[in-house]
């Protein structure tokens, strides 16, 4: 493990502050504080807590980045189990950002800002690694499209903006159905297998078959 | 034309106040003066400012609703048809508003909630009124969906937010080549005849060629 520098350190004050629902109201001094440092010290790498918010949920989300990148070059995967396996991040951020603790507070924070932020960040690093999957289906004969990158950015937003409660009031008894007919607008868009994302609605069917 | 009430007095003098600019640093009591009531008269129509500024936004969305409902009972034009449409009113949404000036408040607020509301808006209004057409078109037999209204609502969402500028820093040369995706997506995801939904880019490719 790399010795922490003073960003780290800044960085992890802000994130147990999130962890105790105390980062609506620290100021940079209590970031300080925190974090053991003198309050100059914070301005010489950051220039506002908005910054550090940032800073911090770029970093957690930068270790999924890294485990998605690594699953493009896994080479004993096909292309579909590689796109579920980033469907899921993208769907479950929980999972992508490693902690509910940042979910909680994004959604707590009512701060849209840093929300659009959040979903902008999935977009943008998640459509090089999705391009890199469609092209590998192209060549498995598995995925077909003629635009790869601009069809990842459209399907990546599809699924954050439609499954993000801050935009859309649905109820979660519409997510089955919504998920389902995602799932095959996104395997004919894309000429894929039938079935090929049914796995985007079948944990909700289940669900739904264990409550009656 | 029906005499004016109150709240519509209030409306327009808010309207008004959009139109030159003055909106975002209006008060209560100068949205009252220039609507020649009393202060207290706007407390008993609106709780607030942002109140208004709703009311504002829906009333003069709601005349493209009515348009679009009355387009949908049209005898004479076919789903496609009325698909495109439809959809010049959510890309160009100044025409769904008739009002540049609206717009323009919305962009320049940078009033995120304001924003959300109005792409909300849009996707809520139009969903039920794109449902009807893609039924239309399964009775023509040039649209198949399993999921009409679902669809309706993915496909609007995907039209709405991948154009947004708030949330996409896109450039404006992408554009083309997301919308030719886009029409690709949306004519394999609906069983669509080859080509329906190329006005979505054929526009901007005319643009390209003047330039050349």
């Amino acid at each position: 493990m790399k010795k922490q520098n003073k960003r780290d350190l800044i960085l992890d004050a802000m994130q147990s502050l999130m962890s105790q629902n105390l980062a609506s109201t620290a100021t940079v001094s209590d970031i300080a504080k925190h974090a053991g440092i003198a309050k100059g010290g914070i301005y010489y790498y950051f220039s506002s807590k908005d910054e550090i918010l940032d800073a911090v949920l770029e970093r957690s989300y930068s270790q999924t980045i890294e485990q998605s990148w690594s699953l493009i070059e896994s080479k004993g995967l096909d292309a579909l189990s590689k796109i579920k396996q980033i469907f899921q991040m993208c769907v479950y951020p929980d999972i992508a950002l490693h902690q509910q603790e940042m979910l909680n507070y994004l959604h707590l924070q009512d701060d849209l800002n840093l929300h659009h932020k959040f979903l902008a960040l999935t977009i943008r690093e998640f459509t090089p690694i999705l391009t890199k999957i469609i092209q590998q289906g192209e060549r498995e004969n598995t995925l077909h499209c003629e635009f790869p990158e601009q069809t990842s950015e459209i399907v990546l937003s599809m699924l954050v903006f439609l499954l993000d409660h801050t935009i859309f009031a649905c109820k979660d008894s519409d997510i089955p159905k919504k998920l389902h007919a995602l799932a095959i607008m996104l395997e004919r868009s894309m000429n894929a297998p039938k079935g090929s994302f049914d796995f985007l609605y079948a944990e909700f069917e289940h669900e739904k078959s264990n409550e009656t």
